[in-house]
């Protein structure tokens, strides 16, 4: 048990309960090291949603809302941290919900798409069939699913492949607090924030943003220029050592 | 297998040993959480030990030469990442090796002591009570141990103990890669590196340095200057999105 009047409070919690997802094969051990480090991202960030990853996340929307066939792609990781917040997106923009996994289990892709349709999701699932041009599991998609997306949210990636669907033409919007890792260059959209603030965000812009206001956003995309802002924002923590 | 050329060879092979580690339950699954977060600071220290860190290391090796009962709390991350140096620095310094555990079981302990001796550390073993004043079980200690010590050296440490062991009166030597941490802001002094680098600094430093540089070190030691620099150092690698 942890106590309650611990500083960390929230955030030994959330490790609790990866960590039991990892004891039930939902999240894998990769997967506990990622969130470390996604951890100590955030930590740089205050831990809170600033109004650069706000734009961004905005900006996320208007890319769901000018798609015409949009996939949100789940792993573990998201299944296992934010899967009310999937199910509040996926309702909202009406994308699809696909399970793709890098440790891939029939059983592992099982209980992820359980825990989404608990949470409210429709999840796509069915077939899938190994049609992303990558060596390892997470080639696996479904022809009507990813293959056929224009747009792909893809929270907490791994390099490559978003690199792959990037290749394949498809606009690929990235949730990753590093903003040095290779997703977040690759990505054609980044939003730097932690996930669970980042999918509501995106959920309201979804019906807050007119149409106008969509278009502008997606024109005035510039991927490197978040990923500067998010830097600098972490930097300026680290230099003033800000609480 | 990991390709021997991969670019990140040495990370991701570490990571299949704690992971192995995890699975034989040295290591926690929030272990591996925690090592994730270090992950990232040290990637923003270039994964190398800049001359700040070495100037730290050298101080710690002063406060281990002129402390009268110098103890080495090992937790799992540390016993799994660095047994071998942990017995270098113990036969160099002649300090106590305790193992101190916040997911702690008589099982857990007896395979981290195990580990511990398999790699060459004499251990300070027996009967651990609750000695110190917190609610979780990092408060067992042995009373001539810990309990006694003037000077603790923590690796990986969490941020209450080292609180409440600098509240009994005891000097802290902390090795944490975050330096905005409880852990390093309290500690009396902060090795901001990664652990298998910083012991053998430290194990070097105990043998090379004479009275006077022991003497100088001690007096010269301003942790919040450790810290700012150490801060620098990744925010001019954030800043300038250096590879």
């Amino acid at each position: 048990m942890i106590p309650t009047d611990h500083p960390r409070y929230r955030s030994l919690v959330t490790r609790e309960h990866l960590a039991d997802c990892a004891r039930k094969g939902i999240v894998s051990w990769e997967g506990l090291i990622s969130h470390g480090r996604g951890e100590a991202f955030d930590y740089l960030l205050g831990e809170k949603t600033g109004e650069s990853a706000r734009r961004a996340g905005r900006t996320a929307a208007a890319l769901l809302r000018t798609a015409r066939h949009p996939v949100i792609s789940v792993n573990g990781n998201t299944a296992a941290l934010a899967a009310r917040e999937i199910a509040l997106l996926q309702k909202t923009s009406g994308a699809l919900v696909e399970v793709n996994l890098f440790h891939r289990t029939p059983e592992r892709v099982r209980q992820i798409e359980t825990l989404l349709r608990d949470a409210g999701s429709d999840v796509f699932s069915g077939e899938a069939e190994r049609l992303l041009p990558l060596s390892h599991d997470r080639a696996f998609c479904r022809r009507e699913g990813m293959y056929a997306a224009d747009v792909v949210l893809v929270p907490l990636e791994d390099g490559d492949r978003c690199e792959v669907l990037v290749g394949m033409g498809k606009k690929v919007i990235a949730i990753d607090l590093n903003p040095l890792s290779r997703t977040a260059k690759m990505a054609t959209l980044t939003v730097v924030d932690e996930v669970t603030r980042a999918l509501p965000v995106i959920a309201n812009a979804f019906l807050s943003l007119t149409d106008e206001e969509c278009r502008n956003l997606v024109a005035a995309l510039d991927n490197p220029a978040i990923l500067k802002e998010a830097r600098d924002e972490m930097a300026a923590r680290l230099c003033h050592a800000l609480d």
